[in-house]
């Protein structure tokens, strides 16, 4: 038994810092490392591909559509060709950086509101998957289940890996809480132990309404900016490997 | 006998064009593109490398400092490891682009206040050193001969290129005439080509108090900004093959 | 007799130019300055406000969403609050460099994609105009005629102007003809200002379907930044004084 | 007896925070509110301007260099017609965003850099008092003791305010001790207190070398962007009061 578990770092910016990556580099298996266009300067990047590799963690390009005053959770309504060229440009800044970090970009991970807009914008979500095409080297996507790009992803040969987050509420349907509805998000961090042990050992979860759902995910979403999520990241870790349960990477 | 024309190209940001890049691909060998830092937007770039290719011009990154606003042409006092990172930065957005429109970043050279500045800026033109060496593949540097950065380029292994600039005047000491000085800009496309030949055939300028001077330069830097400049470039390189000398890019 | 002429100047950034302000400021009664967001850096705003000043031509705040990468043409998500505030800090930037020069913002026009957005978008409509009563000194806003901003301009006891567009076809029902169909963009200068003339002396234009439609309009919109452009301009306004109208700011 | 108390606020950007404003606001009277050049987004200014109108704070502009990745802690050597007409520019979106709150910009504070580099430059100084004056209104400005800003200023018919810093030790000669030397920085918040009231009841403080020392002073410098620094400002207002001292803004 083995799943991943990622997280978004390197989003500072400039004198601006976010989350503790050192901390939560103890608790994931792969680092979605942004690539400046909605957080990350060039030596933050840097530093952070650094502490990746010394971590043993591996680094994913956290792409964004272009706005660091919305911090890329804006849908910024961009042509096909721009958001594919944007993308790429992302992915290859950071290849530079990882590379002197001495790693490479082994998957590519949309971000914000490119993510959730790709989820059913048919255009953007080709854009991001002709970007990863482009760049070479076919890495894998990851992405939300039920995404529109992970189909076109496949459709493009590229691997296309589901994920779950480890502190949200599921709906019988298997999607997301809403985060206007209650449950939408746990904070219980033995309540959301137990949960990705469940679901890296059964692929199985409790909906809000008590019901087990079937969910399939390679990879395990945590957050590393504030204390609690890095504590909880850690205890999710924990549980998993008491569990029996490796943490690897997908990539 | 052999020289490299380059000029500067992929300037254009969003909705503002500069220069005719198109037309200026019929005369250089070498593509100096803007990395997005003091101008050229990802779509754009990526424009500009199919360009080149279907040119048969080799692509260079063209990097500066961090400043759209001032295209580049202000110095900006950051440190060595901003700039150094911001570099590579740069060469990999580049080299991601180039690789999808079927060729690769053979050469580097600083933009505007960058290249002003590492004549003689230690710090500066060391971190413009390490970010090629960091880069890898060893790329050639292109530059002003006498610049500091010649010498750090070639203590690293890397090799330093110099050019001439075809529509400059040059003081008996072999440097520019300074733009507050007559004699600093040649206007004349025949006496422009005409100084170009014997410098690719004899290694030798004729100085603004007359005297001829010796020039080390591997390359010919012309502009493509203005129909002036294109079409002195078209003259430039016609000249050059009239009096045998190939058109080839240094890199 | 009486109507405005508006168009869009100070779109220059830093090294880039766009347009020809002081051609168009020979013909125009309004200029909708560019404010920062989605063009126009500061020296060539105050330069703009100078050349207004100089040209007896009325200074308006051309607001648009942050995208210079995009020049504003691409809808942003923002939120109401981010946009109202992002809205008045334009106008607050404007107002400075427009009093230097000796005069005023004297309204407001939405560019491009705002522009565009607020004409259904309420949420997006509202935070424009409660941006322009938080600048205080209720300055009228120009708008597409039937834009929700209309609407919610007079209802926070705002004036909105409606403008038409001198080189743009209409439909029977008084709406622009959309670009992809034929008759959207008209480009003889005679018939677009004797379309002008007949718009200024009855409010009346020919829709592409050969009917008499009445628009309601205030200001004309011209461009400046193509020489077909600005001659045309020149056209119009040449043509509405020759059939005896006058030419004079609605602000 | 009466002193200023000022410190910097509003330099969170977007989803980035900096600083505990409320907090500051506590002790200060007068609140350097950035402008969105280094720091600040319209929707943050916003905000600090309610607070500061709340806490009963008086507003002044903190401009600086066009440079958000480096914070406007990097020289960047513009032009200065390009200074003055972006410190102008950010004067005017602050004093939107200020009027919208109840207030008033009341004063300017170059920071970072541009607070540095006008001791000594004289056009950046220049620059910076031309696009006050040019603001109207004849604000003061806050400056460094020594600064070449302070004469320009007051030539230029402004009145120049110096500060002093309250966790910075001093020469004997009455500038700041270099922060390579033993003895720059203070972090005994009774000993700062202490030194603080002396300062502001007999204008004299201890230099490094146990010397006294007149320092003019018209407001004191305190922090806001740690626990630490937060607490030492409340002491020093705490120790202000309790000798008498009232503490008031300058503006």
């Amino acid at each position: 038994m083995r799943i991943d578990m990622n997280s978004d770092v390197g989003e500072s910016f400039g004198s601006w810092t976010m989350g503790d990556d050192a901390a939560i580099f103890r608790s994931v298996s792969s680092a979605n490392v942004a690539c400046g266009f909605h957080a990350g300067d060039p030596s933050g990047i840097a530093q952070t591909c650094r502490d990746a590799v010394a971590a043993g963690v591996t680094v994913g390009a956290h792409v964004g559509y272009r706005d660091l005053a919305g911090f890329g959770r804006r849908f910024l309504n961009c042509t096909p060709t721009e958001l594919a060229d944007d993308v790429l440009y992302q992915i290859g800044a950071l290849q530079a950086l990882a590379r002197a970090a001495g790693t490479d970009v082994r998957y590519v991970k949309p971000h914000g509101a490119l993510y959730n807009t790709i989820v059913h914008h048919e255009e953007h979500a080709q854009a991001v998957v002709d970007a990863v095409k482009a760049f070479g080297g076919d890495l894998p996507l990851l992405l939300l289940p039920g995404s529109i790009a992970l189909e076109k992803a496949e459709r493009a040969g590229l691997r296309g890996v589901a994920e779950a987050f480890a502190d949200r509420g599921y709906t019988p349907e298997g999607t997301l809480v809403s985060r206007r509805d209650p449950g939408a998000v746990l904070h219980d961090p033995a309540e959301v132990s137990a949960r990705m042990v469940r679901l890296a050992t059964e692929g199985v979860l409790t909906a809000v309404d008590g019901s087990d759902i079937r969910i399939e995910a390679a990879s395990i979403c945590v957050h590393g900016d504030t204390p609690g999520s890095v504590s909880m990241a850690a205890s999710v870790r924990a549980a998993l490997e008491d569990a029996g349960v490796e943490i690897v990477s997908f990539a």
